[in-house]
C-alpha cells in the first residue's frame, strides 16, 4: 500500500486465495487438478442450442430484471426443493450469481468485526475466507463421518454465543463428511431451542453415489431462521455462475436488499437456460449419467488410495461430493508437495 | 425481525431501494419507465445467432474461470480504454458482475463505518445505497453543467479528510451534467496533490449526442490511486451483467481478491460475448445506431419539455446520456406525484 491510501479496516484480513490460484492452475493446458471441487466437463450437459422452453435470446430477456430473479426460474426451484423436503413458496427463493454470493450476503447480513459465527472444521476455504473478511471470529466445530456432534453444538453457543452457524451437510467440502438423519434432526432441534440461524451449503447435493440421507436441516427447523445455498456448478455449468438462496421470512427481505446493492440482479440468459433445464425432460438423465461418471471417478481414486496411500493414511469413502479427505498417520507439512505435484 | 436474530450493525443502515422498486414496476406491461437508466429496447444490438470470434457455447467457458476475468476480453477492452486515452494493459482490468459490483468492492476497499467519502450531490442512488450500507459518511459537492468545483473539492478534502471520491464526470446520473476539459483537469491536478484516490463511474459514456470532452479522470492523474468502473447495460444488453473495472496498480490486487471472495468470477459466457462483439466489425455501425436513437429521444424529450414544463422549471439540455435534470421554480414534494403518475 502507498502511504497516504486509507483502506478500510476489513482490507487488513484479505487473505490471498488459495481457490483463486488453484482456478487458475486448473486451467493450464494439460493440468490435471485433484485440488479444489473443479467439475468435470464430460459430466456437464450439452448447452442447449435451441430453446426448450422460454427463449434465453428474446430480447425481453437482455434487458435489467428484477433483483429477486426470473419467475419462472423461481418457480422451478421451488419445485425442485419440494422435492428435498424444503417446503417454500417462490417468493422465499433469490437467484444469486453463484452460491458463493450467499456467502457474502450472509457474511453482510451478520458479521461485524468479532462476530462469533460456528463452522466445521475443516470447512470450504472461500466460505471461511469471506466471513473473515468481514470480521467474524469463525469457531470450527468438530467433524466426523456424521457431522458435528449436538452436544458439541449446544457448549459452543453457550460460550460463544453466536450469530449464525454456517454447515455443509452433505458431501462436505473438504471432509466429504454427510450428516446422518440422526445428527440433522438433533442438530435441528438444538437451533431451535437457541432460535439460532443456520446457512446450509449444498452445492453437492446431486452427487450423490451410495445411499446415505440428504434431508436439508432447514427443512426440520421449526423456529430457527436459515438460509439454504444452492448451486448448479457441480451439476451443470460453473461458468455460468448462477445460484440461489432460500430463506426463512425474516431474514429474506434483508438479502434481497444486499443482493440488489451487491450487482442489482443475476443475469437473466443464464436463469432462463437453468430453468429451461429444469422444467424439460432430460434432468434425470443427466442427473443419473453425472452420478455414473463420478462415482467411477470416486471408486478409481479409492482403488489408487488404497493402493498407494494405505500405508501412510486413513480415510472414509465419501457418499458423494467431489472430495477424500486423508488423515496421513504421521504430522507432515504437504504444503511444499502442491509445487512438486503441479 | 424476530427477538434473538442477532444481524449485524451495517443491516440497520439497508435502506428500501427505489431503484429495485423502480426496476419492477418498469417490467410491467404497458409501462413506459421515465425513472431509471433504463435502456431502450430498440437501441440493443441483437444478439449473434452463431459465433463471431470466440464460440462462447464452447465446453471450455462452461468450467470456473480466473477472478480476473477471460484474457480475451481484457485484451479488447485495454484496447477500447486506450482510444480513451487511459492507457492500461490487460492486467489492469478486472470483468464484474455489471458495474454496479464495481461500487460493492470499492466500498469494501475503502469504507469502514464513518469513513468519509466525497460524491456528487446528487449523485447515483444505488452508489449511495451501497457505500452507506458500509457505513461512509458521504459528502455530497454541489455540481453545476460543468461539473464538481476545484476549490470546493480542495475545501472538503481539508475538512474531512476522506478516503476517495466517486464521480460520475460525463453525462452523470441523474443530473445529466458534463465535466468541463478544464474541470476534468483541475479536479485531477487536486486529487494528485492530495493523493485520493477516484472511483470513475462512466456507463454513459458511448451515449453522447452533442461535440463535448470526455477524457476520463483516471487518465489525467500522476500519482492518485484510481479505480475507472465501466459497463456494457447501456450499450449492449444490461440482463447479461457483465462490467469491468481498471485500475492503478496500487489497489488492483485487493479488488480482485475482494471479487474472489464475492462471486468467484463473472459468467464466462457473457464476457466471451460481449468480447466478440468488441472485436467484431459492426461495433461502430452499433453504436452511431445507438446514438441515433437516443439522440432522438433526447430531443423528443427536450420539446416535450420546452412544451409543458417551461413555465414551471429550468434545466439544462444534456449533450448525452439518459438524464434530464429539472430545477422547479417553487419547491414541491415530487414523490406523492410518483404513484399518480404510475
Amino acid at each position: 500500500m502507498q502511504p497516504g491510501i486509507q483502506l478500510s479496516e476489513r482490507i487488513s484480513r484479505l487473505t490471498s486465495s488459495l481457490v483463486r490460484e488453484i482456478l487458475a492452475a486448473a486451467q493450464a493446458p494439460g493440468m490435471i487438478s485433484f485440488a479444489g471441487g473443479l467439475p468435470s466437463p464430460d459430466a456437464m450437459p450439452i448447452l442447449p442450442k435451441s430453446p426448450n422452453g422460454y427463449d434465453w435470446q428474446n430480447p425481453v430477456f437482455q434487458q435489467y430484471g428484477t433483483s429477486e430473479g426470473e419467475p419462472y426460474l423461481r418457480k422451478q426451484l421451488a419445485k425442485l426443493l419440494d422435492d428435498t423436503g424444503l417446503a417454500v413458496n417462490p417468493d422465499q427463493i433469490l437467484i444469486l450469481s453463484g452460491s458463493q454470493q450467499g456467502i457474502d450476503l450472509s457474511a453482510k447480513l451478520f458479521v461485524d468485526p468479532g462476530t462469533p459465527l460456528l463452522c466445521e472444521a475443516p470447512t470450504y476455504l472461500a466460505a471461511l475466507q469471506s466471513f473473515q473478511l468481514f470480521g467474524a471470529n469463525c469457531i470450527g466445530l468438530a467433524l466426523d463421518g456424521n457431522g458435528i456432534k449436538a452436544e458439541d453444538l449446544v457448549r459452543h453457543i453457550e460460550i460463544h454465543r453466536p450469530s449464525a452457524i454456517y454447515l455443509i451437510p452433505s458431501f462436505q467440502n473438504p471432509s466429504g463428511s454427510c450428516y446422518s438423519k440422526q445428527t440433522r434432526q438433533a442438530i435441528s432441534e438444538v437451533l431451535d431451542y437457541y432460535h439460532l440461524p443456520i446457512i446450509e451449503d449444498e452445492p453437492y447435493r446431486e452427487l450423490i453415489y451410495d445411499n446415505v440421507d440428504r434431508t436439508p436441516i432447514c427443512s426440520l427447523v421449526k423456529k430457527a431462521p436459515w438460509i439454504y445455498l444452492g448451486s448448479f456448478s457441480k451439476t451443470l455449468w460453473p461458468g455460468w455462475r448462477v445460484g440461489f438462496l432460500a430463506a426463512s421470512s425474516d431474514l429474506l427481505p434483508y438479502l434481497i436488499r444486499l443482493k440488489q446493492a451487491g450487482d442489482l440482479h443475476t443475469k437473466r440468459p443464464g436463469q432462463i437456460c437453468i430453468a429451461n433445464w429444469l422444467a424439460g425432460s432430460t434432468k434425470d438423465e443427466d442427473l443419473r449419467r453425472l452420478r455414473e461418471i463420478y462415482k467411477q471417478k470416486r471408486d478409481s481414486m479409492q482403488n489408487a488410495l488404497t493402493q498407494h496411500f494405505s500405508d501412510i493414511a486413513t480415510w472414509k469413502t465419501p457418499a458423494g461430493g467431489l472430495f477424500f479427505w486423508l488423515s496421513l498417520h504421521k504430522s507432515f507439512d504437504t504444503r511444499p508437495l502442491l509445487k512438486e505435484a503441479m
